[in-house]
């Protein structure tokens, strides 16, 4: 198991892949919604990648203002979830977060993921509202 | 049924999406070769939607000198083949390159492949010679 942040094409064609499968594919959201201006070839992506060549679950960090940095497009592969792979990448981009000046974790979750990022130490500060077509709460995380 | 051509992100990764699946996850090429310097937020790629967020094939526009260009990375989703939508998408892409000013199509196509190109008008002009760890022979096809 390999975790990489980095917006080489390789690590951002695994992220497109993952959420082209898992948001496009399985959940239905328009690919128009899903891919957005904040794919670029700039954009750092983390990819938890169980093998060299099979990346299992992706996040895209998004650095706003004040040192905050938000964590968006969580998603893992159908066939490994509840294994803990999430939170195993959401640490890491925290570590990641931190070393790279950042005090403070976002994450806009939908409803049905609140108490995942609960356990991992988020607090609801807004919502819920719709987001993407989707109910969301607004959470936050001291990283520091 | 939509062939799309175009660099924009929904279209890239869409092509990236299904180049994972079905060359680096499927065939096993190490994600390292199959993406390469020539994919950048400019490349045009074709894909060939079945439905609206649905890609089942992909290739890469490869303009080379002299008014050529070379389709690269023809690829089209396991359940989906011989069906007939990967020649649809080279015909499309044909006519893309003619519209586009090119006067002809070049394609390194995998040895396994090249019964199905030539079907689609394409002739053997060189090789076999190894490219990426594969067998193939370089084809051309005059389009005007």
């Amino acid at each position: 198991m390999k975790i990489i942040f980095s917006n080489e094409i390789v690590n951002r064609a695994a992220a497109y892949a993952l959420r082209q499968a898992i948001f496009v594919e399985e959940r239905g959201i328009d690919a128009n919604v899903e891919f957005d201006k904040k794919d670029t070839d700039q954009r750092i992506y983390g990819v938890l990648f169980l093998e060299p060549n099979f990346p299992i679950a992706t996040l895209r960090l998004e650095p706003q203002k004040n040192r905050v940095i938000r964590f968006g497009r969580i998603c893992t592969r159908k066939e490994y979830r509840g294994q803990g792979f999430g939170q195993k990448l959401l640490e890491a981009a925290e570590q990641w977060a931190l070393e790279n000046g950042m005090i403070s974790g976002e994450i806009h979750g939908e409803l049905t993921a609140q108490v995942f990022y609960e356990k991992c130490g988020y607090q609801v500060t807004d919502g819920p509202y719709y987001e993407d077509g989707a109910p969301v709460v607004k959470m936050a995380k001291k990283l520091k």
